[in-house]
This record gives C-alpha cells, structure tokens and sequence, in this order.
C-alpha cells in the first residue's frame, strides 16, 4: 500500500472513530434514560441528544465524508485495502448514499414528528384511542413513502425498508417463508387447541419476592457464560441489550412480583444479544462494523438462548432444583416435566410480546402484511384497526376488545421503524438452522444443556457468527455457517417436535 | 435591540448550548464511569470521553467563537445586552482568552501528561514510593509554571491558578485568611488536646448493615429536601455530586460496614452540593452559568448541611432516635449527647479526608504553603516529602510514617488542580459568614434544626445563593448577603462556641 493511501486511510479510520465515539456516548445517554434517570432532567437531556445525535448525522454525510469515499471506492484505491476497510468503506458508502437524497430539513423534521408521535402513541394507547394517533401514523406513513422515492427501490417500495433491518431481505423472499411457515403453524396450533393436554400454569403466578427473582438471573447469567467484566445487568421498564462497545454490553430485565419467569426468560433473552456482542472481534472496535449484522441475526440469538435453551427440558432438569431451594414453598408437587410444560404453554392471544413462541410467528406475519400494504398503497391508515382486528381473527382467532391491545400495541410504528417486525420471526428461523449445524458438529444440543456445557455452544457460535460482527452479510453468515440460504423447514421441524412431544399430538 | 444584534445573540446562544451539551454528554461518562461501568469496556470509554473532550475544546478556542466575542464585546452591542447574556459574553471570553494562549500541542500533552500521572500517582500511594511519582510532578507544576507565564498573572504566580477556582482570590488575601484563622486554631486544638472530656467514640466503630446504613441515608436526603424526581444517590468509591443539569443532580456515597457515620455524612455534604445544583435558575440552563459560582462557595453549601446542620446537636435529638430504632442494639445505654460528642470528636491526623471540622483547616493550610513556594520556585518537588512532613509536625504535632500517608495521598496534583485546596477552608469560611447572616433573618439555626424547618433554611439559600449560578461572582454572592467581604471571624467564632462547648474549655 502507497503511503499516500496509507495515510488516506487513516484520516478515514480516525474520522469513523470519532463518529463511533459519538454513537457510544449517545448510547450511554440512552441507556441512562431508561435505567433510572431523574424525571426533571428529562427535558434537558433531550436537547443533549438532540445536539448530538444532529452532529452525528452531519459527519455521515459531509463532504469530507464524501471525499474519504470517492477516493478510497477507486478501483486501484479499494483493491490495496484489507477486508475490514473494504467493508467499512461499503457501509459508509451505502448509509451516506441513503441519508444524502434525504433535505435535511425534512430529515430534521422527521426527527421531531417520530418523537411527537411516540408521546402521542403512548397515550392513544392508554385511552385506546386510534384517532388521535392517526394523523401522526399518516404523517409517518407519507414521509416514509417520499424517502423510499428518493432512495429508490427494486421490485416492492417496502424492499428498501426491509433492507435496514435485514440486508437483502425483500417481500418476494418473506411471501415464500412466511407462506411456508404459515402453512404448518396454523394446523399445529388448531391441533394444539384441541389437544386434551392443557398444561396447568396456575403456580408460576404466586407472589415470588424479587430479590431472589434478581438473585436468580444473576445466577443463570454467569452460568450461561455473560461476561459481568464486561457488562452489567440492570432494571427497565421494558428489557434491553446495548453493546456500547464488547467490554461493555449492558442488559436489563424487569422484575415482576407475581411472574416468576417473565424477568429470567427476559434476561436470557438479552444475554443472548450480549453474547454476541461482547464476543465481536476487536479489531472492529471503533468502527461501525463492530455491532449485530442484522436484526435477524441478532434475534436468532436471543431466540436461540431464551428458547432453545431456556425453555428446553433439559435446562429445567439442570435449574429447577435451584429454583425451588430459592422459593421452597410455591413448587410443591410440581414436576419439573409441569414446570417445563408450563413455561411452553401454547395460547393464541393479542399482545405480541407476551406470545409463546409457536404463536409469536404469527403476530409478526399480521405486521408484516399490513406493512406491504401500507407501502404499496392497497392499505390507508384510517382503515388499519379494521384490518388489523379481522387478521388477529383470521389468524389467531381473537379479536382485540379495543385498540389499545390491538393496533395501538406496538412502538415501533411510532418511531417510524417500519421492516423491523420480520426480523423477530427471522431470528426465528435462523436459531433452528444454525442449530441444526451446531448439532452435527458439537452434537445434541439437549444433551450439551444437560451437562451444562454452555461455553462449548458459546464459542461455537463465537467462531461462527458473533466474531464477524457487521464484517459478513446474514447471508454470508447463514450460508457460511450451515451450507445453505435461509431455510424455515428447520424451524417448523423443531416447532412440530416440541409442540407435538408437549401436546401428545402424535 | 436591533434586529441584527438579535440574531448575533440567537447564534450565540445556539452555539454556547451546543458546547454544553458536550459538556453533559461527558458529565454521564464520567459518572458512569464512577459509578459501576464494567472495567473491560473502559478502554473504549476513555477514548470517546478523549474525542468529546476535544471536540468541545476547539468549540471554546474556535474562530468562531472568536468572532463572536470580538462582535459582543463592542461597546455599542454589549450595553444592548441583558445581565445574562453580558455575563456570558465575560464568561466565554475570560474562558477563551486563557485557552487560546496554550498552543494546542502543549495542551494535549498535558492532558496525556495528567492522564498518565494519575495512573501513576494511585500506584505510588499504594507503594509509598514518592521517587516513582516525583518525575511526573515535576513535569506538571513545570508544565503549570510555563501556562502562568502564557497566561500572564498579577502579583504572585500562584494567583492565576487561584483565580481558576475562586475568582479574585489571591495569595495575598489568602495569607492573611490564613495567618487569622492559624492564630487562632492552633491554641484551640492545644486546649482540646489537653482537656480531660475526651470523647467516647468506640460504639462508631461496630458492625451497621450496610442496607439499613443507605435507608437511613435516603431518609434524611428526603428530610432535607433533595428533590429525587431531580437526582439519586449511588455509591462510589469517592462520594460526588455531579450536576447534569439542574433537573438531573446526582449523588454518591460509600456504605462502610464497620462505621456508621462515613457514608451518612458524605451523603449529606454531597446533598449540600446538589442542592445548589438542584435549585440553580431555569433561565440559565444550557449555559457555562448553570453551576455554582466557585469551589469554594460550593464547599460552604457542602459543609454547612454536612458540619453546621448535620453536626449539630439539634439535628440529633431529632434523628437519633430513628438511628436506634435502625440499629437497636448498637446504642444502648449511649445518650443522643454521647453520640453527638463523638461525631464531633477532635484528633490531630495525618488524613485530609478524614480529619475533623477543626483541624481540617490546618490540613488545607500546609497545602496551600507548598503550593505558593512551589510556583514561586522557593520549594523544589524533589524536596516536598521533607517539607510536608517537617510542616504536619508543625501544624499538626504528626508526623506520617511514609509518603502515601504523606505527600502521596491527594489525587489534586496528579491531576493538575494546584489551587484547588484553599477553596476547602475559604467554604468553611463562607459558610460560618453566611449562617450568621441567616440567623439574624430567619433565627438561631440550631432552633430551625430542632424543628425540623429545613426548608424554610433552604429557601432562604436559594434565594440569596443557590439561584443566582454563576451570574455573580464569589465576592458579589457574600458580600451580597452578609453586607461585607469573607471575614474569617465567623468560622473562628463559630468553632471557639461549638468545641469550648463540647471539650468544656471555659
């Protein structure tokens, strides 16, 4: 390498790193916002992220920016580079390409409408009350639909949002797996419904004291390999994870005094994102490659640790001693085959996040309907409550009582994230295809559980997947790792054994 | 105000609001930081806190800052300008007046230089090995020796960097201060030494468990009126109080198991410091003038709730009864004037951080001698040990049996905060002078404690201190409320009173 490209690319790196160092101190103050911050300094905080986050944006698009890219895109620039800076140099280029069609008066504007809405949405859904959320939903919408005109898009409008979140994902791909899915979930839950096997759930809702509930997590996290050098576990109202950087990947739960599984399964949930996030190789600290490379993918290991191992018999065989010495008068003549029954309860209902895991697929699949529709036009706001009540009846056979448990559920239409839902049921499918490839290699996962030989899965799948960070696309990492493309038959092959061993379907 | 001067003063403001938002940013790091972020990921954090900093410092010395206070300082513009605007204006510009004086490379190797010397100086202590520490020292007062001279100063040296934490204080002021208050703590502590009431204090020292210890901290925060919808109290290795904002004030303390009173009385210094905070005028939020006016009328607000409210025997005749009922078994046949005897106990010690409110004065007084000789290059580093230590015997009849509970024990110089130290007594000082001025307006303080009328004394400080910020100077601030300039007769009055009392000197 020339030591003009040399020293090329080391203004680039630096200017990355300064970005990136603007990034975690914004996700520090985000974290700090929602782990306890004083109500009164709310407001002024705002403005702080506001500056911030405004500056941020700037640097993403300037000039120099535009320079640093023109220059090092060169052929016999580009060609002298390492993989990591090639990588970078395609992420920078593909986010500046986006935000600059954007006039930043109407980016900046956008800004402000998102965060109107989510105060507006967040009391339309206290009073159930869809019209007054309306009008910022179809502002939102319309904004939405002039920046895919001005990005541009192939084949769907919704392609280019979809891609955000999964890169590469497109509605043709989704239509085919969620057709395949759908196909099997819905008989397996009509069959599941008419099982006489209805799992008896009544004592995990006795008042189970939240020291120990917290003591527990702690337990089960160090057991799963959570790094507590690099990270800490803290108290939201809703549980995240936020990888400032892989020595510090912090995750939070909620403790809830008459839920004695909703603050663990929780936890395992985030320290399924934390894991992969404190294992992402060093050598991308600094740069935006260092993070999850899609939200699939960070989902499948959320899934993957929350579900596959946490809701698997043998992690129960493993714990449930642990947890009827922390509580010894609320599991009496409770089996741990009850115990495991139990906590995979199938019951089609309305609220997503509190769905099992057969059912969720199906929530996101409404979601992800009503998205396209709203992209392609065939779908007006006004009209979503009615669609989205006669689709929780198609599907699941419920129907919301009012909006706030319907429509009005979920944030994220608020914030503007539109093509984040699918991930949640990608995460889905790729946790049971990677897993099948892990078991050829490590063998059988229940088995691995049963001994408790969690640092032999983790560094599995740090060698597989979380090392990479952003450096492979999902695809890369999906075909890299089990030989083929996104595949949902692995998915409904361990749903139909589960469920069908739970409910004695066969 | 013409329209033009307007817009001068909107872009002002708009960049003056940007600097302090870096400012808050890197106020969350650094309690962060401090108050359990994970140690892996500090690293990383350093170098985003590095990058901020920096950022914000160009923004302090920029041209365009420059212009700015080249265009409002004009006679014809500045006169147009309202009392908080004009006080801005004199703020940035004595700010960037003494910035833009250290060439930019000088100022980062300082800034590496301190960083560096702190790592070393926490090792040194550790190993009482002053040799190891003593080539970083003298690089840094060599460093602060040629700021001075780029800086230019007015009588002695050292003024300049006394000015950096008490505007208009100098050396001058200061030996007289000091000569008065020595004349007459010196005899004061002799008597106490040899008066035969000497305090019981054996029944500090049992086991207190520690999550009684922080109910009890929280229980008197609220009493004294810390607003928590504006702050929280965590722990910390060294207690502090950091003001994001006046809505967001938080605290820390360190819980020790074998002493009860550490932890309670740090909590309640640093309450003093959020109070002020807390209590600051909105009008001057997002402005260099949202803090407290100096070091030391913000150690006078620490002090008088930790000393004059928190040591008095008032305050304990109402809240001791509830420290009992915490710890049941701790007090018994230990009357609240025991109690109240051996919080406020006398001894001579080698310890800064832990001496009593008397002879803490003595303590900041040698300080403040070898920092004057040092910048007046009548004392070498080389020779600091010997003369700290010949200086303790003088002052404080001990000598310290090493350098880490000599020399070594105060992280300021590590850091570059020569200055610093007087802004301890000088709160002492302040708030003796102050207190006076309250009882001839709201009565004797003692009778307010007794009633528990902790607001009434904390509207009054808001009122005359808390509210102004930084809109008016130390001297304007006491001479304001008190009528006069810092007399330090009222610190000697108050002590004389207060241990006469306690040691049965009269």
């Amino acid at each position: 390498m020339s030591e003009s490209i040399q020293a090329l690319r080391q203004s680039f790196r630096s200017y990355v790193k300064k970005m990136k160092s603007y990034g975690e101190a914004l996700d520090v103050m985000y974290w700090d916002l929602r782990t306890g911050a004083p109500r009164k300094g709310v407001e002024a905080r705002s403005e702080v992220i506001g500056e911030l986050s405004a500056e941020m944006f700037k640097m993403s698009v300037s000039s120099e920016m535009g320079r640093f890219l023109e220059q090092l895109s060169e052929p016999g620039v580009f060609e002298q580079l390492d993989a990591v800076d090639r990588k970078l140099v395609e992420e920078c280029k593909k986010e500046y390409d986006r935000s600059i069609k954007i006039p930043p008066d109407k980016y900046q504007a956008y800004v402000v409408l998102t965060s109107q809405a989510e105060s507006v949405w967040e009391e339309a859904k206290e009073k159930a009350d869809f019209a007054m959320f309306q009008p910022y939903l179809e502002k939102i919408v319309a904004a939405n639909r002039e920046f895919i005109e001005l990005w541009g898009y192939a084949g769907h409008p919704y392609n280019t949002l979809l891609d955000m979140y999964e890169p590469g994902m497109t509605t043709q791909k989704l239509d085919q797996l969620f057709a395949d899915v759908r196909a099997k979930l819905v008989p397996l839950v009509a069959a599941i419904g008419q099982s006489s096997n209805v799992p008896d759930t009544a004592f995990l809702r006795q008042t189970f004291d939240v020291t120990q509930q917290k003591a527990f997590s702690l337990y089960i996290l160090k057991e799963l390999g959570y790094d507590f050098e690099a990270g800490r576990l803290d108290e939201s109202v809703h549980p995240f994870a936020t990888g400032l950087n892989p020595g510090d990947v912090r995750i939070t739960t909620r403790y809830l005094p008459h839920d004695v599984t909703s603050a663990l399964f929780g936890t395992i949930h985030e320290c399924g994102h934390a894991l992969y996030e404190q294992n992402i190789s060093q050598e991308l600290i600094g740069t935006p490659l260092c993070t999850g490379t899609s939200m699939g993918i960070h989902e499948s290991q959320s899934r993957f640790w929350e579900n596959m191992v946490g809701r698997s018999r043998t992690f129960w065989k493993r714990y449930y001693p642990k947890l009827q010495e922390l509580y010894p008068d609320r599991f009496e003549g409770v089996s741990v085959d009850s115990f495991y029954d139990a906590i995979n309860v199938v019951q089609p209902s309305l609220i997503r996040i509190e769905a099992d895991e057969l059912t969720y697929n199906l929530h996101i699949m409404i979601r992800y309907e009503i998205e396209k529709k709203l992209f392609d036009g065939s779908l007006r706001v006004a009209d979503l409550p009615a669609y989205w009540n006669e689709k929780y009846k198609e599907y699941l056979g419920v129907v919301p009582a009012h909006d706030g448990e319907g429509v009005l559920q979920d944030v994220h239409w608020a914030g503007g994230a539109f093509g984040y839902f699918p991930s949640y049921s990608l995460g889905n499918m790729y946790s049971a295809q990677i897993r099948s490839t892990m078991e050829k290699q490590l063998g059988d996962l229940d088995d691995l559980v049963d001994r408790g030989e969690f640092s032999a899965v983790k560094t599995w799948l740090v060698e597989k997947i979380y090392r990479h960070g952003k450096l492979l696309t999902p695809n890369e990492i999906v075909e890299g790792v089990t030989g083929e493309p996104l595949n949902p038959e692995y998915l409904l092959d361990y749903l139909g054994k589960k469920y069908g061993d739970i409910y004695n379907l066969n």
